[in-house]
């Protein structure tokens, strides 16, 4: 009674990852992988960590054959061309690209310079983030991924949020320091180990893609989104500076945080007075699908710093798409989702 | 129908991965772990990757109530002080410390410089190498763990040793390269970041006390193990010099590896000839109980440079130490040891 | 004609960042080095940099002989202690803590929770960062040091302050990443190199002392200082967060900020449109005595990203201490400073 | 009275390396550097460490002006195409890549798999290592690099090789640990970070180029040299493993040693009984000069293993590069080579 699943360009960091989860998800079958730069190689010669789990090879996208459940996990911008033809060989979709995160034309193309070649399927994809839609996606067909420091960001307001302390029109400036694997398996000469690094390299100061998620899901106007790299190879950690209503209580902020972890099962509060780990640190997180959020608040400004820590690859990518198809399929959430991460 | 477990020691960085690796097994209730440093304390303050997974709290081992299977990782010399005690209140034991790795009381006090505290126990444990045990171990009760670097060595040997190749006078040359998780969680001054961070530093160029299972269990008199930190938290990687019998084919070593491979689940032959992961290496078996073996081969000279590579905390003690449970109990053996590391 | 210098704490990092600049400083002769805890050792076994380079032994301060210039390295409130009899020892006094860097004793009383020793001295020191106090530099007999944090600070601010558009009431926020060399050579639990590795970790939301310095400097009333330790020894920073007065056209900051790098021979400007180093980072400043400023700038909104790049220990500490005492003697200012750093 | 320098290929690592150094020279003046693929862009583009220390642009080497001497950093099997018209525009001339390191056109064919384009060059060369050949360089117009590799291992066979205890015939087992910035600055897909953070990469077991150097210059017949990549960007580590003639007793080892770094201002022997840098280690030599050697013997099997840390862009290339050119001037051998590294 399993589901037969295809990934679509298995061979980046992204594709690997779904690999690895849905080998081992006790409810799916993996059927097909395509790669067009190694084809008819085994998918162990490129993602290692597989040898002996898989005797898969990368097959040709153009080959594709029906399947109950397609990932999608092609460059920006291709799935959009053919999501047609797609349409046509599975009955439920989840694309990790940026192509259908955003709900609405215009700002897709504000934010990637160019129209949507398929604007009439945005409306039909629900936003990949469990917590921020989990209603939704238990009905959904077509979903979408999500940016990794959007995730971030989003995971971190998602109290604030909550509570109703979001003011539309107030700043919100993310700080997110991120690790390699980020960049993807591509790389370019800025990613090569002798410059990468060592580095704390703020790439991007503002205007980046996924500002616009976080505005679309929080329902902000001004967002500061800052990205900075660091040595790391997987990670994604997200300050967040914002200003609450006067007067708030720290209790209430306490308050908000609980309901929030208690809620879903992938977000942990971190917030200890003692010990190396009292805030969140995706140090531990590699390779596991928690988001660990916490919070440092100045009762008397109501100047609030809000973290989220992650794995860009797990809850920033794959994990997050896995978790979906779990809420799609009406199985338990946390399915082949079970690896905590590890220490140290 | 599962079996209790106990940790002692479970506050160092291989009782908290034998934590991590057993609260998922399907056959196991961890009751109980102790620590006397965090007494008291949350686990998961300890091992920040195990918070939503555990309420458990350390306790106190003078505390310790009856259980199937006692799992020890104290600090060296310390359970065999105790064993008689921890034996009446255990059916089943395993003692990741050196405490009973040699079978050879003599040997044990010119390796430790000490004389054993209960060398009459010696014999009753089985080394818990299952790739050199596997038979024993399924009847044994007392197990003792492995050495990580020995372990590395050890299974770079295997193939040669099963295939008859090596002899006893002959030299062995073990270069094994370590992670900064192998010194444990006390540390020293050498140990943190700012002067541990980018090093190459060969602390050991022989006489190091894994050199004694590596002579026990491969049955060899001049062995030199070299040991060398470099910058990486969990991983070995032995690199082991040998000349092998003259006028041996090629061919034939590769019939000895693939016989190994082919006969251990937790055994991978490592030899492609393009992409980037073309030899064993740890980067990518963080969290797995795989060992990743290959090697090159000199026909003309007869000299053979064997490959291993594993993650100490797992393969290297942890992960070894799960493996010869489920040995002892006639479970499958990979149970709960399922996790195939990450890849980048 | 060289001028004799002793370092008081000489064996923890600044300290030996000092003792190395000063060793080939052509104006210099190191007559005394001290440390408590490596009393009687050859500094080189300390600061195995400096073999070959000196024979020098650590000794005991309170057998301190009278020199020119003192360099004082101590633990954070300690120097304050015996600051009159170290001033009847030396005509000239560097203090790398930061017993002298507040004007202010009531501020001082309140960022470091308690009342200063000898608060008749504050007024006497300047505070030792030459971009901003150069002519009183050259003046000076007393000299404090700076805070790192501070320091990619407020350098990060320089071209702004300068300009005239900074007020003492906008809110400022800087996001400071940093290395583990900042925590000193003592380290805690959470500074061994297993548990530091990989870390993106937010150690000091707000309130870290180094704020005060900002405030001092910049006049400012609101800043939020934000401190992430991130996986590099050397290295600081500074992603610094504000709103400019409306209207400011874009080349009106770039005049800015070349006038500043103009004027300040350790100052660089990086911006550029292309390469893998189109903006500060730290990787490239080990060793030396640079700080790389850099910005975003967005004309709509008037949000402004200005970016510091320093070694912490260099320009942080040890450098900017060497470039006072240049100030002080009237020398070159750049004189043992000339390192540019290393690429790759 | 100036020497005026010119540097082939100066957008690579070894050459950005060599321009650092120049340019600080005191007896030399750079007046021209060229790299096609940067051609006309300022050198601080793409070393940024350079940034306010020179407005040179890169020129075509096409367009080379005559000059006092001449440092070729080109790709190897490059400049030996070109040596005679090169050998036309300059008096003295350095080059770093392989093209001339042996002296015998067989075993070059042998090695790089390829006939010598300049086979009647190979005698006119001396081999740039200034340990093995003072004398000669003394008097040298045409001198060769050093691999980086091969030098560690010919340093940390010098002391042995000098005091007579190494045999043609014998075995020694080189292992070389080394960092990225070996790789070059093209990189490939293995290089990049997020692939290469993190390895223990037995990249090369036997066979490697450099062990061709090893035996010409230490005049041995049986060498394996095996390489490892680790995590690290600088640094070149060699544990060497031989055999000593019987009955040889440890202080002599202590005289061969000694007698040695006296000798040679750039070797030290590091050999502590306490503290955090008992052996060689790489860690503190980026951007040095010096070879750090060191040994651990056993007396009763006349085992040896012998250690030489060095930056394998300094010692292993461009510092000795330098350091033959101030022989060659007749300068002080330590002329611009003066940063002893940093710590920590």
């Amino acid at each position: 009674m399993s589901v037969s699943v295809a990934i679509l360009g298995a061979s980046g960091y992204a594709g690997g990852e779904l690999l690895r989860l849905l080998l081992d998800h006790p409810q799916v079958t993996v059927t097909q992988v395509t790669s067009r730069s190694h084809l008819g190689e085994y998918v162990y010669q490129v993602h290692p960590n597989l040898r002996k789990r898989t005797t898969l090879k990368f097959s040709d996208p153009a080959q594709l054959q029906p399947v109950d459940a397609l990932f999608a996990a092609l460059p920006h911008g291709e799935f959009q061309k053919e999501v047609d033809r797609y349409a046509g060989l599975a009955t439920y979709i989840i694309d990790l690209s940026a192509d259908f995160r955003l709900r609405d034309a215009a700002a897709y193309e504000r934010w990637y310079g160019a129209p949507h070649a398929a604007p009439h399927w945005l409306g039909k994809f629900v936003y990949g983030l469990p917590e921020f839609h989990r209603e939704a996606l238990r009905q959904a067909r077509y979903v979408s991924g999500v940016g990794c420091n959007a995730t971030a960001t989003n995971l971190a307001l998602l109290p604030i949020l909550r509570a109703g302390w979001l003011h539309p029109d107030q700043q919100v400036i993310a700080e997110v320091k991120v690790g390699s694997s980020e960049a993807g398996a591509e790389g370019n000469i800025g990613s090569i180990h002798a410059e990468r690094a060592n580095v704390i390299r703020t790439y991007s100061a503002f205007g980046h893609r996924h500002t616009a998620e976080i505005m679309q899901e929080c329902g902000l106007k001004n967002v500061v989104l800052t990205l900075t790299s660091v040595d790391l190879v997987r990670g994604a950690m997200a300050t967040v500076h914002l200003d609450l209503p006067p007067g708030l209580p720290m209790r209430q902020l306490w308050q908000a945080y609980r309901a929030v972890v208690q809620e879903h099962p992938f977000l942990r509060l971190v917030k200890e007075a003692r010990g190396i780990y009292r805030v969140p640190d995706p140090k531990i997180l590699a390779g596991s699908n928690y988001a660990d959020i916490g919070f440092e608040y100045d009762e008397a400004s109501g100047h609030l710093v809000a973290f989220c820590a992650i794995d860009n690859l797990m809850k920033g990518a794959a994990g997050s798409a896995v978790q979906c198809l779990n809420l799609m399929m009406g199985w338990e959430e946390t399915l082949g989702l079970e690896f905590p991460g590890l220490h140290p």
